[in-house]
């Protein structure tokens, strides 16, 4: 199906997916990306972080919950990806919640090139450094013209920029496109927005030069799914299960 | 429902619960504030735990994966948490497994002012320096009077002591409650006492001068919710599917 | 029932598995050991990791997710068991992905005699020696002989040696057996192969002078229930869910 181009590119190449990431999410993000047909490595030690990025097909940066030495090895990671022209993902949770993740995040964006910023709204205001009003890793409230916003960090950064909501915003710096859909029980689940980060990554190891295209094909998919598992269950619990059935689901 | 007075303003508020917690149950604790209605944010480097602290409506300390590091961030954060006001749990997880786990918890007790410790009979037990027969993380067994140890505990922490078990019991250091019920599947999914710490953490947050009132209801209403769990599965796997959906539940 | 032999007396005992192990199957492998009938207990410091293993029924080492504090951590506690004649399990995840992991391998099989290895097929290569392609954390492909290697490398470690896979291969250096089974679900969530490392722990830890049998007892009843899972659910998130009941399962 002409919906799934990229899903399916996944799940022939089975692309080796290194993530950085945090002790909450750590478990949903290996079996989300096992469901999707991806293969998930999570290293995070500066002796091995470099090395492992240099063997995967993507490596994800995740800043869910820090540590000086987890910092140093994402930065060493994003540069031996940067060095095998390896696609970098980079999610700044909750990166305005505190003047460390904030600073985190300005760092990697200085000594990484990254690929893709998947965040939320709150964190693309941080990055932008426009006002906004949020409380620890929500996306919280604020005035802003998204779309405009998520074109501009693009530009600025040199990658794709996916801002991830009610309403999800995707732009490469020139094209801005949005995605309706999805179910308010993903923001029920935790690591949602972490594992969608790790299946654009997935996506992202398999379209060399397309990466606008994959990442609007990946957040339509993650949408979608979360549509397909709220059909079968209104509650939590049973949702995220189902969730990680529709990602690994026949299409 | 004049049973849910407590959960009715968690849910109106969604109190930020910001969580020092270990690997194990990081996730289970996360997605089960969610499914309650509060919002959590797990943080523990010592450049931000403070900060994160400072913004949330309650820190939750949990020294169930200990090192060096963390316990310095509890502290700080447990501090930070005092200056302003909002209420701190402490999880004293396998209180009496080490010394280091003991020496930690007396540490936190003795630096920070902390509004209700969360524990099982065995780690009130090495709180209160009496005989106990416990091994690893679990209750164990002993000969002790529990409503009056945690009376005392209470009275010499000047804090509410909640001992969770077949029964549990709450204590301010005047009055005891016990609260019956629950169900033995709570004890067969890891982290039900770590998420019941954070649980209660939740209810703190939303009544200021209340905290008797507040952790009772919040005991009974996890009991309440391993029951009905329990009728919908008795087999573990399903069980903790059904028990964050309980605590979602429309009531 | 003959083929619950071991199964049995780890409900009757309900052993203390302490694990040193990754971020990303802690709770898996928690709620798997409880599932099962025994008592999980992570700790992973260095301050009380020898004490947890001296306490504990057996010691289960996984490098997972790797960093300097634990392997000391894990020297340290196989040290510990070591000297109290309990059981030590090792699972060498990844263990050819980088030159950390294979240095972390080798230096715990020269300084802590190890009771079981636990591994994947391209895992036993690298410990060998022998060709291999594999990726990440993967099993990977080559062309070797299971048996005589699994073999081999038993008699070079003194130990039980389990390679597991689409047919499990276990070894004590004279003997060797195969077991066929399972499902291939079982691939398609993160931790099988980590919680099951543990599940032989739990069953080594009753079975003192009968660690083959215990470790083939325990391979059979793994693929059992995974192929018992599979008949329920043909999806990876309900798969997992059935997975823990069976582990539990009233046999």
């Amino acid at each position: 199906m002409e919906d799934y181009y990229y899903l399916n590119k996944v799940r022939a190449k089975t692309p080796l997916v290194h993530c950085i990431t945090n002790i909450v999410v750590a478990n949903f993000q290996a079996n989300g990306l096992l469901a999707l047909g991806a293969s998930p490595v999570m290293a995070d030690a500066v002796e091995e972080a470099p090395e492992i990025a240099a063997a995967a097909n993507c490596t994800v940066l995740n800043i869910g919950t820090l540590s000086k030495e987890t910092i140093e090895a994402m930065i060493l990671a994003g540069k031996s990806a940067n060095q095998h022209n390896i696609p970098v993902v980079l999610d700044p949770v909750g990166a305005g919640a505190t003047q460390f993740r904030k600073a985190t995040v300005f760092r990697i964006l200085e000594e990484v090139n990254v690929s893709l910023i998947r965040c939320n709204a709150g964190e693309l205001a941080t990055i932008a450094g426009v006002e906004w009003r949020a409380r620890g890793v929500d996306a919280g409230e604020g005035d802003v013209d998204l779309p405009t916003l998520a074109r501009e960090t693009a530009r600025r950064f040199h990658c794709i920029v996916a801002v991830t909501g009610e309403t999800d915003v995707v732009s490469d710096g020139k094209r801005v496109k949005e995605i309706a859909g999805g179910h308010p029980l993903m923001s029920k689940i935790t690591g949602s927005g972490c594992l969608l980060s790790a299946v654009v990554g997935a996506y992202l190891a398999v379209s060399v030069g397309e990466n606008f295209a994959a990442t609007y094909e990946a957040l339509a998919f993650y949408k979608k799914a979360g549509e397909k598992a709220a059909q079968k269950s209104q509650q939590p619990g049973h949702f995220a299960v189902h969730f990680l059935d529709e990602l690994y689901g026949d299409m």
